[in-house]
Parts: C-alpha cells; sequence; structure tokens
C-alpha cells in the first residue's frame, strides 16, 4: 500500500473535478441492472449517455461505472442526477478515507476495497464510492473487477430478500460483501504470521526481519483504511436517514459487529507483529551471545597455551629448562592443567 | 488460540447458516431440563423433534445442544422457537466475539468458554450461544462436555433461588459458571508466569524465550475473546429487557465485578509479560558483558606477552639480549610487570 | 503481591460463602466502640454473640472483626444485620477489588489496606470490608492489627467532629487512614527508586536489575489494587446515598484528592522504573562497547606485530634479512612505527 | 521546526502587543481586494493608514498584512476594526497553536502554515491569523510570500462561488488551500520515508540513523501543530456563529476531512518512522552477530592450530617428536583434522 | 524534583494544621497592598495580627503571606477570614496537586511555580495558595521571593484595567504570571534538549545518557505537576463561581491556551527524550559494530598468517620446504595473497 496518496489538487476550487489514479485509456464501462419484485433487465458495456434511460420505472436501478479517468462523462451522469460536485470531486480523487455523507435527497459512502497479494506481501486498497438514492445505488470503482458476483447472481435469481428490498438492501450487500472480503484478507495475512512464528524459531534471519517490516507496515496502513468504516457503518445502523428502512438495521448490526472484529484483528496483528520483532531481536541476541561464548572459551584456553610454547620457543642462551629432559613432557602436564582449570570455571559458569 | 477464524461466506446472502468447525458425523445430542418451583424433567440424548415437545406448561424449560454441524437440524429448531435466521448464522459461525442481541421476544447471547492446557501453554476457547426467551433458554454449543454440571446439580436439587427464579437466572448461573472458570484459566496463567519469572533468573535459555512468547500471543488473543464480554454484562445488568427480571441485576453486578476483575488481570500479565521479555534481554546483554570482560581480560594480558616471547624467538644472526645470562628471567620478571599493571587497571575499571 | 488470586467458588451458587485465606485456628476477635456525644462504650475480645448485645441506644456502634476463617459466625454477624448473603460472600472472598454498593439500607465498601516490606522490597494487601449502615458501622479484617488506633484514641478522647458525627464520618475516617498509609507507601518505595537510581550510576549489576524487575512487577499489582478506588471515593463524594450526610462531601473531595495523587504517584513510578531499566541497559550497552574498544586496540596493535616476529622466527635456510645487522633494530623501528601509527588512527576515532 | 517558541512576556499585563518573530526593517506591506458579484479592486503595497478607507460599500474586503514587526500600524489597524487586544496580542504573538476564538462580532482564526524543506528535512512553519467580520477577512503574516494566488486569481476571474459568496468564504478558501498544502508536506515526507525504508535494507549507516531521528523529531513537532487545527475545522463546521451561513458547512465537512487526513497522516508515519528505527537496530544486530561469526569461526579454527605450532617451535633438548620423520606431515594431518571437524561443528551450528 | 512528597499526618484528625516544610526560624512575613481605583496602599513586614486591619474599606486586599512554619499565626488570620481548616491543612502541606475548590464564600485554588534549574538540569517547584475573596485575595507561599513584581508595580502604576478590576483579575494576574514563567522553564530544557541532541551526534557518552535520563524523570514529575492545572483553569473560565466576574472568561481563555501549550510542550519532550534514548543506544550499536568490524578484519587477516609463520619456526628436523631457496619469498608470496583475497572479501561484504 502506498504510504500517502497526495490530493493533487492545492489552489484549485472546491467542486473540481481532477482524477488523480492511473491514466487510461480504455472508454468507461457501464453495467446496469434494474430490478423490482418481478422483474431483472442487465446491461453492460453501456457509455454514459445510455446507462441515463435505464431503470426508469424499476424499484431499482444499480449502475456500477469501471473507470474514473473520463471526468466529464461522470459530470454528465452526475448532473442527471443531481449529484453535488463535492461528491463528484471526491469520487475521482480516490485517495478518500471511508466515509457517509448525507446529502438528504441521496447518501454518499466511500469505502475502500481490499486485496492482499500472497507474494509480494502486500495489501491493496481501492476505493468505492457508492451513492444510494430513493430508488438508485450508482457505484464507482478505478478498475474494472470487484466482488459483487454472487451479489448479481442473488438479484437475478431473485432469492431471499434481494429482489423485494429497495436500494438500501442493495447498498448493504455491497457493503458486507467488502467486508467480508476483509476477512480473507485477515485470514491470508494471519496464515503468513504464523507461518513467520515458525520460522523464527527455526532460522532467524535478514530476510524474515525484511518481511515482518514489512507486514508492520502494511498493518499501520490497513488500520488507516479500516478505522474509519467503523463509524461509517455505526451511523448507518442508527438509520438517520430515512434513506435507510426500518428492517435494515439489523442487518447492518451485523456488519457493525463483523467491522469491528476485522479492527480488532488488525489490532492483535499489530500486536503479534511487534511481538514478533521483539522475538527476532531476543533471538539474535541470544545467538550472538553463544557465539561469543564458543570465541572466548576456545580463545581464553589457548591464548595462554599459545604464551607458554612461545616463551620455549626464545633463543635465550642461558635459559636452564631447556636442558632439562623432563622439561617438555611437564610442560604439557602443566598445559594440561592450565586448560583443564579453565574448563572446569566455564563449565561452572555455565558457558559450555 | 488461533490468530484468526476467518468467516466462511464471503458473498453468500445473510442469514445462510453455514457451519465452519470441524466436521462431526455423529448425530446432534440434545438434553432438556424443564422444571418449575415444584418439578423437574430432565431427559438425555434427544433428538431435535424429540425436544421440541419438551416443557410444555413448565416454569423454565433448557434445552442444551451439544454439536452445530447439522445446520438442517438447528434450523427446525430455532424455526420452532422463531428465531431470526440472523442468529442461526450466528450460532453454527462459531467465530463471534462476545455479543448480546436484543430480538424483543427474546435475547441472543454469545460468550466464550475459556480453557488452559498448561502443557502446550495454549487457551483453547469454545462459542456458548444462548438464546433467553420468555419461559426458555436454549444453549449451543459446539463440542459435548462443559462446566455446567454444577448448575444441572443445583437445579434438580432445588436449593437456594435456582428453581423459584425465571430462565434469566438460569442464563445467569450459565454466564457466571463460564466466568468463574475464567479465574480458573488465569490462575493457571498466573502460575506459569511465576514459574517462568524463577526459571529467567536461574538460567534464562532460548526455550523460556519461546515460552514467554506462546503467552503473550495468547494473552493478545485472550482479550479480544474477554473484551467486549464486559459490555454484554453491563448491558444484561442496566436491564434494557423485560426478560431480565428487576432482582437479578445485583447478581449480574457481581458477573461485571468479575468480568472487569479478568478483564484487568489480563491486562496486568500482558504488561508482566512484556516486563519479562524485557528482563531476559537485559540479562543476556549483562551475560554477554561478563563474557565479552572475561575474554578481554585474558586476551589483553596475554597477547602483549606473546609479543614479547615471540621477539626473542627471532632467529637474527645479531640480537644481544640473547647473550646476556640475566635477559631471560628479566623478561619474565618485565612480563610480571606488563600482567600485574594490567590487572590493577582492569581491577579498577571493575572488570574484575 | 501475588499476581493473580482464584475466587474458589466455580460452580457453588452465588451467595456461597467460603473463605478463601489461610486457615486460622484461633477464634474470630471482636472489639466494638459504641459512642455518641457524650459516652463511650469499649469492649475487647468479644465472641460474635457477646457483640449484636452491643451499642442499642449508642448513635454509632463500631463493630469490628479481625478473621474471616469461621464463616459460621460471620453469617450470624451478617443475618442479625440483615445483610445480603452475596455481601458476606465477597468479604470472606478477600481479593475483591475496591467496590462500593449501595444495598439500600446499608452501603458495602471494599478497600484495601496496603504495606511495604523494605527488605523484600514487596508490598503486601489485605482486604478491609466496611458495612456501613444508619446507626453502625462493621469492619472486617483477615488478620488482627491495623492503622486504626489513632481513629480509636480520637474517639475515646472526643476531640473534634469524630464523636458528635455518625457513622459516615466513622466510615470516612477508616477510609481516609487507609489512604494515608498508601502515601507511606508510596514514600518508601520512592526512596527505594532513588537509591536505584544512584546505584545504577555507579554499579548496574544482575541483582539491581532483578529488583527493578520485582519493583515494576509490585508497581502493576499495586496500580491494579488502586485505581478501582478512585472511583469509590468519587461515588461516596458525590453522595448519593442517604446515608452519606451532606457536610461530609468536602472531607470526601479531599480523600479524593489524596487517591488521584496515590495514582499519580504509582504511574510516575512505572515510568520512571521503565527510565530505570532503559538506562540500565544503555549503561551496559556502554560499557560493553568500552570493553571492546580496549580489546580492539590492545589486540588489533599487537597481532600484527606478533605476526611480524613470527616471521623472523622461521627457520628457513635462506632469509636474507637475518644475517643483517641492523635487522633486528630495525625491526623495532618498523614495529614501533606500525603501532604508533594505529595508536593515531584509533585516537582520532575517538576510542582512546 | 523550533521544539519551543518563548512566549516572551513573563510579567507583561495581558492585551501588550510585543512582536516575537525576527526584526524586520522593511515597512509592513499591506494588499486589498474589494469584491462584490459585480466588481473586484484590488490594490497593492499600501500602507496601513491608506487601507482603512478601502472596502467601504463593497461586499467582501480582503485585507492582507505581510509584517508583524511594526506593532504600532498593527494597533492603528485593529483598533479601526474595533478588535480586542489580546486578538492582537496573540497575532504579533507567533508561536500560537491554530485556534479559533467568538469575540461575538467578528472570528479570530489562528492556524499554522506548512512547508517543507527537502534538503534539510525539515518542517518549516508560519503562523497566519484571519480575522473573520461581518464584510472583511484580514489576514496577518510574518513573512511576505504565500500560497493565496490560486485565491486571488480565482476571485479576480469571479468563477465559480468565489465572487457570490461572503467573507465567510474567502476564509474557507483560505484554510482551505493552506490544508490542502499540508497534503503536499505529507506527500514529501512519505516519499522521504519510502526512500529511507530502501536505503535501510541496502545500507544502514549513521547517517541514515540522524535522519530517521530528524523525521521522528519534526513528526513530533508537525503533530502537535496540526492537532488543534482538527477541533478548530469542526467548531467552524458546527457553524456556532452567525458569521458561518448556512450553505458553507458542506464545505467545511470537506476541510474537516482533509484535517482527519492530514493527522492520521502523521500518526501514520510516526509509527512507520518507530517502526524504521526498530528495523535501524536489528539490522545492526544481525549484521553484528554476522561479523562476530565471521570472527569466530576464523579465530577458533586458527588459535589452536597455532598453538600446535607454537608447541613445536619450543627448544627443548628433548622433544622426541622433532627427530622422527613422519611427524611434520603427521602435523600437518592432525591440523587438518582439526580443522575439518571445527569447520563440520559450525557448519551444523548454521555458523557458516 | 523530589519524587514523592509525603504528606505527614497519618492517623492525624482531618483539619489538622501541620508544616511538611522546611523548618524556618525567621517569623512569617506578610505584606499588603490595598487599592481601588483611586487609591493604593502598601504595607510591608507586617505581622499577621498587623495585616488583619488592612484594607477595610479598600475594593480590593491582596495579602501575600510567606513562610508557612508558624502555623498558629496562619490560624489566627484564617480564622479572621472564616476560611475552613481543611484549606489551611493544605496551604501548610505543600504537596498539593494544583486544584480549585470552591467554599462558596471564597475560592481556594492551588497552583506550584515552577523554577529550572540549568546547572543542575532540575526542575523545583513551590507551592502557590490562593483565596479568593469577595473582596480580597490572600496569597500563601513557602519561601519569601516570588515573580509577582511585575504585578505590583502594575497595581502601583495603575495601568490599564489592573486597578479598576476586582480581586478575581488579580488572582487572574497572579495565575498568569505563573503559567508564563512555565514557558520560560520549558524554554531553557528545550535549549538543554537541543544541545543533547547536537551532542549525542558528536560524542555519545555515558554523561550524556546519565542527562538524558535525569531530564526525562523531570519531565515525569513536572508532567504530574502540570496536567491537574488544565482543568483548574478551565473550571475557572467555566464562571462557575460568582465571584469570577463575566468580563474575565476571555482573559482565562487565553490563560487555559498556554496551559495547554505548556503541557502540549512537555509531552513532546517527553517525546523526543525517549527518541533520544533511543538514539543514543542505536549509536552506540552502531559504534559498537563499527569497532568490532576492525576487530575482525585486522585479527581474521593476521590470525592466518600467524599460524603459517608458526609453521616454519617449527624445529622438526625433517621440513624439505626450509631447505628450499625459494621457499621464503613463495611464502611471503602465498601470505600476501591470502591478505588479499580476504581484503577482497571484506570490501565486497561492505565491512572496510
Amino acid at each position: 500500500m502506498r504510504l500517502f496518496r497526495r490530493v493533487k489538487r492545492v489552489g484549485l476550487p472546491p467542486g473540481t473535478v481532477q482524477y488523480v489514479g492511473q491514466t487510461v485509456t480504455q472508454p468507461i464501462q457501464v453495467q446496469t441492472l434494474a430490478y423490482g419484485p418481478e422483474t431483472v433487465v442487465e446491461k453492460k458495456d453501456l457509455s454514459i449517455e445510455e446507462c441515463l434511460k435505464v431503470g426508469d420505472g424499476a424499484a431499482v436501478s444499480w449502475i456500477n461505472v469501471d473507470g474514473l479517468h473520463d471526468t466529464a462523462a461522470l459530470e454528465r451522469l452526475t448532473s442527471h442526477f443531481k449529484i453535488h460536485p463535492l461528491v463528484i470531486e471526491d469520487i475521482v480523487n480516490t485517495s478518500q478515507r471511508a466515509k457517509l455523507e448525507d446529502y438528504g435527497g441521496y447518501l454518499f459512502i466511500v469505502i475502500r476495497m481490499l486485496d492482499y497479494d500472497e507474494e509480494k506481501q502486500e495489501v491493496s486498497s481501492e476505493q468505492l464510492s457508492i451513492v444510494l438514492g430513493p430508488n438508485y445505488v450508482i457505484s464507482f470503482q478505478e478498475i474494472p473487477g470487484d466482488f459483487f458476483d454472487p451479489v448479481r447472481e442473488r438479484i437475478r435469481s431473485g432469492k431471499g430478500r434481494s429482489r423485494s428490498s429497495g436500494p438500501d438492501y442493495l447498498a448493504y450487500m455491497l457493503i458486507d460483501t467488502i467486508i467480508d472480503h476483509y476477512f480473507v484478507v485477515l485470514d491470508k495475512i494471519s496464515a503468513d504470521i504464523e507461518e513467520m512464528e515458525d520460522e523464527l524459531l527455526e532460522k532467524p534471519g535478514r530476510e524474515l526481519l525484511e518481511t515482518i517490516h514489512g507486514l508492520r507496515r502494511e498493518m499501520i496502513l490497513l488500520r488507516r483504511s479500516v478505522w474509519p468504516l467503523r463509524e461509517v457503518v455505526a451511523r448507518l445502523e442508527r438509520a438517520e436517514s430515512p434513506l435507510i428502512r426500518p428492517g435494515l438495521n439489523l442487518f447492518l448490526r451485523d456488519v457493525y459487529d463483523h467491522t469491528v472484529q476485522v479492527i480488532e484483528g488488525i489490532e492483535s496483528f499489530r500486536d503479534l507483529l511487534s511481538g514478533l520483532q521483539d522475538l527476532y531481536l531476543s533471538t539474535i541476541s541470544t545467538r550472538a551471545n553463544q557465539v561469543m561464548k564458543v570465541l572466548t572459551v576456545i580463545a581464553t584456553i589457548f591464548i595462554p597455551l599459545t604464551f607458554l610454547v612461545g616463551v620455549y620457543g626464545m633463543n635465550f642462551e642461558y635459559m636452564p629448562e631447556l636442558k632439562i629432559w623432563w622439561a617438555y613432557p611437564a610442560l604439557w602436564g602443566v598445559m594440561g592443567a592450565v586448560a583443564g582449570a579453565m574448563l572446569v570455571w566455564f563449565w561452572r559458569k555455565g558457558w559450555m
């Protein structure tokens, strides 16, 4: 995840619609799904203009927009629905925090879709903007491809409450799906952390250290992404807007519980990773200490002995010991005694 | 404890009942206990269908379900009591946080039963779901075997208030028993921590480090399990629901006190374990420093001496010292003086 | 202080009176002090039965019970005063947090008496339970011996408000005395911390490390003991019960101030001890670095020189240098130059 | 950024206007911009006296003052607008926290303009004081040069709401511009942090350590600067003053969102930098351990061998081994075996 | 600053006036300043009895008492003004937290005066107690000498609002002066911190470590002193007492801002000092690593060479190499190659 995404509009008037993501050349793609208890009409690959006519008369129209680079087209769409320029600015400015804004006639919800790349151990994040009106839901994504196929399938098949409920239920289903996917992300991360715990005990190395650091970094950024979501869902649940119908709060309470669980998960991952880094440091210290003990034992045994044999390697003419026949074996005895005494001493100190 | 348990339902419609625990083949077992001030009727090993007829006319019916894998049977049970599908979803999805949900006609309480394996120093956790209705309590456990035998015995014997009170008192007794068992878990952990404190001062080793880390990890997860319980009990005590009768709040205040004591215990264990890890690191550093002092003292005394004896081991033809008869003993004197001066210096520095 | 004290009643019905402290054989001792503005009647070494008759007609009766092991006797006492079984359970279960419970006709206050053993540097803790009724105060202690003699003396002498006020003032005096004693405990601990600060700068050793760790541990447990007291006193000061007469809140505000000062003291001791441990680690690192510098300087100067003298100790037949008469003094010159260059280099690096 | 800026007025009466910044000799410069929906009148390089007449009759007058050293001139200006002496004191005392004060007839807003010097990796800070009256905005800057040219250009061109709105919209535009610039600052810092992450993995050195420390320091000070702004904008948004017209709160909510994003950014930078320092320490420890392993391997292999060859360099007359013809090659064999055994041992320990 | 100051009254009845500071023999000194819009009467070196008559008829009487050891005299003074015994107890018990107590007819304010000794790098603290009545202010100081001369001068000269306002304005001026002096203290500390930052990069040593630790300690204690002041000033500003006249809240808001700035300053100093200690540790580790690299490079190059020359210093009779005329120069070649290979290897590893 990127550390920080600059909102590129210093000094521009508020409401300026300027896309900050990657430049894409393919046109914006729109899919629509207009449905009621009885009917479903689905269209794909529409242009902005075509989608505006969709859904007249349907109970709920879901307009999903993939691609945000064609700001002129987006403005045509939003002006059709009388959406405030500040909303459009936030939609294309894809570095928003999760938020909920009540504009009276419609709610504007920003939520971040997360994915986890197990190879690079990086979390990626995409902004989903939802405009929830009295009989429509418009969702804006930066890149084609999402997790919403099960939602579409449920609407097509008409099972459960999906088709008999209003656009608030659709918005709920989208948010629920995204937060369910957070669990997948956390599940993958937890598997990585458990793997690192095992690796740390076996071979703590430089790469592992970098991996731990990298995951800690991701957790810091992930927390920043998910934290504001809690308030968004809590406010939805409190049903402050008439656009949220009474029966939905039971479901939103469920989503709120999941959000809290995700945040608690991230917090405990942060604690665990911080504990892992401490463990790494302690392990390195323990190992360094063992290495140093070996060095000290070997060196302190042999350094005095080497001195002794050096003494009798001197070429002084008058060294009486050199002439004594038992001096050589006696020296071996002395050296053995010195070495033995040292070994006993080290053993008592617990260094061996 | 597992780091994170994935809720396996990305994209499934809400209310989908899908069991996420281990797959078990034996059928679900149900025990019932229908009692009033005068009567007790106890039945065991019932099927779901049989238990539905139990308890008609009794003041309180307690239906305890062991095993959650047969979701169809569970749905028959809950539809009989008109329980919301979201509740059943949470019952079988056994990775819930502790929570209390008020559905009007009944309360849904989730609480985690904890146990501590002293061998592996791991906390295990099982979800207990309680549905508290006007004249029944249904409890759902994943695995047969629980701590509730004393509760059953009290009801059978009819001592105290147990049989003259309503289902809220039964629910209270179940929660109280579980939280009492938290004390057992914390007591065992505290014994382990005290043992580690002693071991740390005697022989700080790699295994101890791993044990400390492992317990810190368990504490992080334990805290996540117990923390939300505080609010659950507080809300029960505030008696927001008519299902909780007035006299019960004195008892629930007691349970609340215990919950707070458990949380404070976990917090102080976390602090203590973190302190132990610091102490471990400090101890290792102190030891490494002592090892290095020994190495340095030995090496710095003998390295210059070895140089000196090396000098007079050279084979130059013109080395006048070699011919002098007192040179050899004089060298010993010089070496003794050098070593002595060094020893004094080290002693002054406090290295010996 | 013990890490955690198990409440030994898993599965027992609530209200079960079971003593958890040490088993004592001597009988429970009761002292009574019945007084009014004009009269004082004091009795000692009563049995439970004898004390029940005491104080009829007196404005205030203070019954002090030393020893909690005879639960049957305690139940006779409390049933005489119509005290709820949950209260008695908490009295004998001497591991309660400080708490205040309002039972309508009487208040139940638990507070922990602390003492500090300067030898072992350990805080000891005893539970004092106070039942404050309309015209009586009953205090329960586990062990004979307390800090209340000045309170008794004040009542006997009848100075100040002590005898003209009601039982709430007596309860206040008991609490005030205990919290005053907290200051003594903190004062002793602060003296120990200051001593450790001095010792750390002079001779940081393994024992000091253990002492710091031990005190940190005590602080964690001490904090857990004192923290809930803040709310107890705050609630007393808010005078929610008619048992607390209006004039007392000025005095209770004073007690509240002291409690906050104690808590702040404990918090800053924790910070200071944590700082001391950091300082210890930094000191050890600094020392290790100095030791290593000495080793490095000595070793790196002499190792090359020893190599050089080793070269001219070889026995090759054709080593022309050996025959040159000025080679030996020249080698001394070379070695002096090498050593000098190294010394200059080390000096520049700031290692000497 | 400076650690702390002393408010130089100990003992001076409140309301004393004393400039604390650098002494400047050039006169104060004033620019005015008086505009309404139809007209724009812009004047530059005015003296204080000239600017007072500006803007009579215009819907909005913006008086921008560059330079605060001529306190007498400032007092003439503020007394003309009947501004409280405490306000003027705060304007010239350029070390204020961000704040909003409602004086009834006007609002006084202090906000800090930030800039980041990528060379020195230092954040610089300048105080902007805004007095927002019913039909005027007076802004005070310490140094000429600001980020407000886009705002001026928008007013001149009359695009959007800029000229048809009141002075509250102008104040909003100024605050919005400053907070937009915070994003630029954070963006530059995030680039520096990412660079440091890469550098840390490649060559962790002393300079990098100093850079990390310097940035952590800046983050602490930056946080202190930005944190109070959150409340300022929140209070503006709550529109407590009639000077803030109803329609503005949508825009201020946007500014509030940005402020929160900036604060979250700073917090996560702090976490990241703290993580980087941990990583640095761990990396250094890992490297030290590797260095020590190399030393230990080389030393422990050769020290025993050197001892052995020292033995046969002794000059004892009676050393039988010296006469045996196969002793020399045998010794090579022994030494090879010793070295080989050690290598195997090290390899098994994972040191090679 | 002392770690903890014991309140020396365990078991004494509440309201006991016992002085806990140093014992002083000189009598208590009182100065009075009675003034109104028109008149100022100033008296010095009064006894307690003389000062009681002062100020009859004056709008405001300021009685400043230096010295608290003569508790009997103080009690005469306070009983004249009908001040509660608990207040007098707090006045002489000079280890109070900052606090504000409303006794109906008068306010009792405790605030700590701070000073910083740049030599010892220690903060000293003195208690100032203020009793603010309807037409008088009594201030109590432990030691003669204060920062209030500018306040006295302002009253004498009658400039500004000083003489036309009531005693609440006088109390405000005293508090404001003290908090202004906090800025001086923080300013000096910030200079010391900046000096330490420079020193740390140049020569990190043991003394610097002690200085950092000492300042951290002072910050912990300083925080404890200043933190409660925030609430004191906030409550004054909320003007809960009729003794605080309406116009004063603007000035008190200013004081509140300064208090918050001081607290934020202390917090950031704590963070900075903690960062400095981390930096110190990292620097020591970096240096230790460099020292070790030098040792390792020198030792690992020369140890194998010394072994080699040791080999050819052996006295075996059958060592064919010794007879070969090119063996000696060849050995030099071999040794050069070994040393060169090692240097290349070290250079590649980045150790040189």
